[in-house]
């Protein structure tokens, strides 16, 4: 196994005091249990954004936290959802008067636990589920995954908190960037997780695996290697069939490197996928480009879109102060 | 090979117009010869800082082309200098009265043909040679490598000239952050050259090249693979012996992977390198983590320390707007 660790037990907590120690003027970092927490003052009434979820995805969600989008994020285990203590001791320590607003990945393991954590609460909260993922039908039996397109709820929604929303403002636009996004992703090769020490999954030096979740979940296919304008046109129509934007319409594209994937690999992607898109009459104006939502050494890549209206295209645009995201303070 | 790519000649071309799509508001991207430039305007009289080098090290450097850091970036074809046209015509095109200064890491070909340029140059201009890579001795034929350093030069060196230094000025700091900067890495695994299609070198599975420079060089030592604390120290090690920190040193620490590596193992090795720093009693007042001068696919990382002073911290800290670096505006 080709991993610079000490050990499997250790891995996480050293990783995230050097996270913790990196970003020290952002957020802090809360042992037992663990969480991520936003470090700058907020407004008394603001709503409270708490993510999580688990490990091997980073940024995603620890990346994610401070001024504009979340105020704590829960890591778990690598792959392995965060336990419901974890989320209640978060939600309590960053709770302001406004309510908590927690927002999910739909993974059996981290829904399960989002809701022990709601029903622990003793504060106003709502949950956000993100299901972004169009590899899988919509009548899937426990719905669509949750993927890249976390982040842009996370961001729309942090805004909108930042500036006053309410509670259920806040859930009712998450819920409607979540439905106005979908995203799919291809793999190249599998991610290895430490424990496990060898591959998740096993795909011949031809081949790719189409659709993968972010854990190396099998997606649609196990195909032949394509070419780069054939794995976009496929992941293109996925998303479009499932989004059908209409000319004329404003999209923010993002594409995602899963982790061992060269940058100008994702800017290929990205010139395809534009496009794709420009061909349709369907108009990128925000865009975003890089290592967001991983899975540990997996190459591949995932695309994803999102329909944006004024409100959205503003709250995209206000500040933000992360490790990971950054503009306008 | 496992790369998303429609072919290996199409690939830089494809690339750089998905870069320039996606960063439209920042950068424009000059077809005939390739250059990246800065989009907004600048003071009249302000040097203008050019760099370039072999692609496949994205965001080095045409991540760093905006406000605040380099006005132009030269990228060659994949881990081949960028030929002296293109430096001219970049050069010419960013030159707003106040000279050029050229940021070259040292490798033969980057040297060449910017000395070339220069040569075919009608302004003035100036050269600093970024030698960070302390794998190599201070004295080797052709000296030491330009690595991840460079960011910090060109980075310093940009907030300087943004803030109106004079071409003599910034080529005499950028060669006192370069004296004042070391970096060593190791590789974990070979990446791959798309025109290659197979592995630079080759590594065991239980071995890794300690050392390493970021196209595949030999470095140090092929070693059995080591511990992350093992890793941290020996890099470490070498690092601190050629700047000799004195105590009470304020030092920028940054870790940088090389392309593959998960986020938790650069946080992790940010930990170790942190911890070894603080045991010596020098100060870590600044951060950088993550793929900022990257091999490809490598699986690896280097460490990067620079010895700061109150005017490089001001000029770190100091507004930066470029496509993967960027803060105060």
């Amino acid at each position: 196994m080709k991993k610079m660790i000490n050990g499997v037990k250790s891995l996480l907590e050293e990783s995230l005091n050097g996270f913790a120690k990196a970003h020290k003027d952002i957020i802090t970092f809360n042992h037992q249990p663990h969480f991520i927490k936003r470090k700058q003052a907020k407004q008394a009434g603001k709503v409270a954004l708490v993510s999580g979820g688990g490990s091997g995805h980073e940024p995603l969600h620890t990346g994610l936290v401070g001024e504009g989008m979340l105020d704590a994020a829960c890591p778990g285990q690598i792959f392995t959802s965060p336990t419901p203590d974890q989320m209640v001791a978060a939600a309590e320590s960053v709770e302001n008067g406004g309510g908590v607003l927690f927002i999910v990945k739909n993974y059996a393991g981290d829904v399960m636990n989002f809701e022990i954590a709601g029903e622990m609460l003793d504060c106003q909260h709502e949950t956000i589920l993100v299901s972004d993922d169009v590899s899988l039908p919509k009548d899937h039996s426990t719905g669509r995954r949750g993927v890249a397109g976390t982040l842009i709820v996370e961001k729309i929604v942090g805004a909108a908190a930042e500036q006053g929303a309410s509670l259920a403002e806040c859930k009712a636009l998450g819920e409607r960037v979540n439905n106005a996004t979908a995203s799919m992703g291809v793999a190249l090769t599998s991610c290895t997780v430490p424990a496990l020490g060898k591959p998740t999954f096993d795909l011949a030096e031809d081949e790719m695996e189409m659709g993968v979740g972010i854990h190396g979940e099998q997606g649609r296919a196990t195909m032949k290697q394509a070419s780069a304008s054939e794995i976009v046109a496929q992941i293109a129509d996925a998303i479009n069939d499932d989004l059908k934007p209409q000319t004329g319409q404003k999209v923010l594209l993002h594409i995602n490197g899963l982790g061992a994937t060269p940058a100008m690999e994702l800017y290929l992607l990205y010139e395809l996928a534009e496009q794709y898109w420009q061909e349709k009459g369907v108009e990128v104006v925000r865009s975003l480009v890089g290592n967001y939502t991983t899975s540990l050494d997996m190459a591949g890549a995932s695309i994803t879109v999102t329909l944006l209206d004024d409100e959205m295209i503003s709250l995209w645009d206000a500040p933000v102060h992360t490790a990971n995201l950054r503009w306008g303070s």
